[in-house]
């Protein structure tokens, strides 16, 4: 056990939970004022019941021995963190860290990953159903697939016995692109389906972000833990670490400016959801290269994720499918872009030592890293569209054409993210009009009116 | 020394200031627009005069020698840290750690516990009068409490010599669940029976949060803190703080269901500032047990915590006493209730290895800690109630009621929180009239009218 | 290698990248609502180009081999971390870390001193001439600047080859109150006079912050990460970063005590813009002399600097130049201050060893302390003069009339930071006549406006 070594997994573990309440942040500032709240609580919701099924069934279905195939780890084997719990002397270790250390880090990551796909139904999800998905697609996707890619774990002979993805085929995946990523992106590219565009989706120019400094705050809070996520995820303080904690710099401030470029050159005006866009898209594009690229490769790759996300955010209004807040224009992309670009550019002298197609490696580390993309982008995809229908046939998973109008946060959660009347002095940000019609609705209505039948999806 | 375990606690030390700052948004969110900066000049000033009395006479009080009894550490002796300040190869260690980053790790104990009590008079304290409260109750009540229940000094023959509540009795509390919560819950209840109610307290509709993405913002900087407040309790970076660390991820996790689950069955209604308070009712209970409970049974007292608090917060309005933002109803009541869970659910292989009554160990270990939280209750009561009323019969410890209802900010201040005019292009949140009373309003009246003799208290 | 520092400065280097996102915030509640993202995107804008400027040929300039005199570090010998790379068993090490983390450590002051310059151009910079200057600024006055101050490298013979002022002149600067405070205010101080007055300075009213809340939160943000700068200069974790840690937390008290005081002693309130400020101020006196000075006399610095940049705020007004959010009232004073202030109350005993005036060493370390601080002060405004007026003759550096009266958001980022429309329930933060107005508005034509010759710069 080396103290060193934990001192960065147990920091690099809370950088990653600050990082759900900074998407929270970087999501509800893109939506409007009237549902901000709503977004929030998807986000914190998701740490509510993703650590609690974590510590009971998750890490067990995640790094439990494996149950065959590397498809699935033994749920019931370390249940409720079961022959992790010993402390002092004879505390069981995962590599130079305590194995509870890195229990932690873990949860946080499946965590992050499901409050991720909640951006692409801003506006328009009910809480409830909300958290009846989260909690199924954390036990029957994330949990599985984290064991895929993961889960290093051998038997008692050395011989591996982890995940088929990440030991198995030997896909790199530093920290997770196919993972967290791909895995985030492709539920979100399926709920959009799943629930339908937002009323006056493209057309309506109130749908932009309703507080762009709390966007810059979750950008920052998000680069901030991600430092925990990609540099944590050498789990140890080392100068593989400090590889990737180059790299997590590096990228995304190459991924600004290929984006402010895009925005410059395109529009004529470089914006700050642009800025606070690019640092996601080149955080999410080197999350599986940190370890696997220099960092002259790795300002390449941010240089082309935020030129490339900056354009795949319009194919929502061409494909006609409302990804509200872009998860599939920057998680699936900037993912998929990320693990595929390593199996060009993977240099045999970093950390994760690919050799890339650029250093003669040939097609062979690409082909592993396309198949491992795709496989974790089509079971997130059909299994995330398999419970968001079943979710929508049951309970319904979209608030009534009255509530989306009205806001979801009113007319689910009686509240708004702004008080009126609580201000003095002559300020009323609600205006003076505001507080009586706040009265005038009637929530209970709404909430009724939501379980009418949902007006059809058109996706 | 130990480098890594050095880390571990630097960087935790780091962690706890910044929940002081995450307070001012948790409470300043939660205020009327017209008194938030007011309620974050309480936190900011809390850390300002607390960091300066730590240094000076605040670390030798709880950490000195003691001066017998277990009741005082000898405030001279390490006055201005007066024999702690080598450094290099003689520098005095405590434990495997230098000295001088143990008294930085407590500095922020005290900071923030003296910053929570603030919650109780939102609204309507002069900030003058609070920070002579403040630095009262540093000095008389917080730092020989920290002697009680943190001091483990022992002397050269290693008998015990540290405080009688943690070493002397045997009162399992982790990171401060006496300490910090429940003296900072009393000491809220003292000021706001001192300080009496809002205008308008219960009636007035005005009376809610202005601003709830910054509640949620406080709530996440709070969380992500707490981390370095638990397991950096630990003192090292190990197993024992990694088992703290996973019970304050769960235990918070369990207590936002709890709380939304009350909301919902109740009212209806799941809501943000429901999700942000059950974070921390979790967080409080969590705080004495970290290292006493399994996490399974962490995710139990987490649940409990979030339903009791739920439920405590109304106590307010059927008692009437205008404890506004929940101190007693979160700090108080969560502090008890994790203090004297420990006595029921202590699992004896935890690393506390105390014996609670569901793993056999009969009452001891809960009387115990009810004597221990009842002492730290009684006298932090009893002690604030001495200097909150001293200051209101001198100089005053309430503003006018003209100066609450123009609102704090204005009145003592002489600022708003946020810029009418500062804004273009049609932007104007004070509206186009606001400025124009801004400027009509003459704060140094209200100053005036502040020290006229106070309404008369109600409590 | 150790892992224990390694965590250490890995954690403090993400801290520090944190404070820039902090500045943002800091900065961007201080000016009107129409031109916040403006000021946060020159803090963002300079994270993306320094960080790709720092890793190709900054680090090299800063810590390559000196090419004489201690002037400039080789900018080819490490160029795209040339030599750095390699990880694992043979990995280059600066003292006990790998050089990899220590080349994270230096990119994040890089990035937060160029960033800290454009406090004092709010509301009226060309966003595309800011990051032209920018990079100007790293490569030109940066760069060396921190080769004269930061690097301490040794040739094979153990014969110092650093820079001229820290290793030869040996000049205190713990952490960079010369390298990046006063380089930082220097260059701001130029600026404002190249860029001159905003409309209306020191006349319109609404020239006022129009967020408070976000500048406690950027104060907040801030001094968190300056435990990463300060204490993590130690490059590890020892009691030399404790010391430094205490220093950075008491500092900082006693500046917000000694600004709230002039404030209340002069204007009759403390006001929380005060309170944010004084923080800053501390911590920037504190910078240099983390190492150098107990904490009582730090708690007198902070003191003194409260007490001086609350009033040196002021001269912007008595000579008339446009430092807008205090550049040089907190940053240049308060960085001369707490550099010269060592060579006064330096102890020996403390781990700078300096022996100051107070402590008999007379006037020489004093006499070193003002030379460097001149040397900095003058080639950082000497530089950044030409850099400016060259833009300036050029490109131009100011927005025209009409876009700083429209706000530079709209009219060069074609954003608002506050959305009118998003808003439902009644909720219109823009008053129901502003979304007609900034449609209105023409975006385009303002940018041509703005090409157009500039008004004559006052100054």
């Amino acid at each position: 056990m080396d103290t060193g070594d934990t001192a960065w997994v147990l920091i690099s573990a809370a950088l990653v939970l600050l990082m759900t309440p900074g998407l929270a942040f970087f999501y509800g500032g893109m939506t409007r004022a009237k549902s901000v709240l709503n977004m929030m609580m998807m986000s914190f919701g998701a740490i509510a019941l993703v650590g609690v099924l974590w510590v009971t069934v998750g890490y067990s279905m995640s790094f439990g021995t494996d149950v065959g195939a590397g498809l699935l780890g033994n749920p019931l084997e370390k249940f409720g963190l079961e022959g992790v719990l010993t402390t002092g002397e004879g505390a069981p270790l995962s590599g130079t860290i305590p194995e509870i250390v890195f229990v932690g880090f873990q949860a946080v990551f499946a965590i992050i990953t499901v409050a991720l796909i909640s951006g692409s139904i801003a506006d328009r999800a009910k809480f409830g159903s909300w958290m009846v998905f989260a909690g199924l697609f954390a036990v029957l996707v994330y949990f599985p697939v984290a064991h895929w890619v993961f889960d290093f774990n051998k038997d008692a002979d050395g011989n591996p016995i982890g995940g088929w993805i990440g030991q198995g085929l030997g896909v790199i995946d530093f920290a997770g692109g196919t993972a967290v990523h791909i895995n985030a992106g492709a539920a979100g590219l399926a709920l959009a389906l799943i629930l339908g565009k937002r009323n006056g989706f493209g057309k309506d120019p109130n749908h932009r972000p309703h507080n762009l400094p709390f966007v810059m705050l979750g950008a920052g809070l998000l680069w901030f833990g991600w430092f925990g996520f990609n540099a944590g995820s050498a789990l140890a303080a080392n100068s593989v670490a400090g590889y990737a904690w180059i790299n997590t710099l590096v990228a995304p401030c190459a991924a600004i400016l290929g984006w402010l470029i895009v925005e410059k050159l395109r529009d004529g005006h470089a914006t700050s959801l642009g800025a606070a866009s690019g640092i996601v898209a080149g955080l999410v594009a080197i999350t599986p290269a940190a370890s696997a690229l220099t960092p002259l490769w790795s300002i390449v790759l941010g240089f082309i994720a935020g030129i490339l996300c900056a354009l795949a955010v319009g194919l929502k209004y061409r494909f006609g499918y409302d990804d509200s807040l872009d998860v599939v224009g920057v998680h699936l992309v900037g993912g998929i872009l990320g693990t595929l670009f390593i199996g060009f550019a993977a240099n045999p002298d970093s950390p994760a030592a690919g050799q890339g197609l650029f250093y003669g490696g040939g097609f062979e580390l690409l082909g592993k890293q396309a198949l491992g993309a795709g496989a974790v982008l089509v079971y997130s995809f059909v299994l995330s569209l398999l419970i968001g229908w079943a979710i929508r046939a049951t309970m319904g998973f979209r608030v009534s054409l009255e509530a989306e109008e009205a806001g979801v946060d009113i007319a689910l959660h009686a509240e708004t993210a702004y008080s009126a009347s609580a201000a003095g002095s002559g300020f009323h940000p609600l205006g003076h009009r505001a507080e009586a019609d706040v009265k005038a609705f009637n929530a209970d209505d709404l909430l009724t009116a939501s379980k009418a039948p949902e007006k059809k999806v058109e996706a």
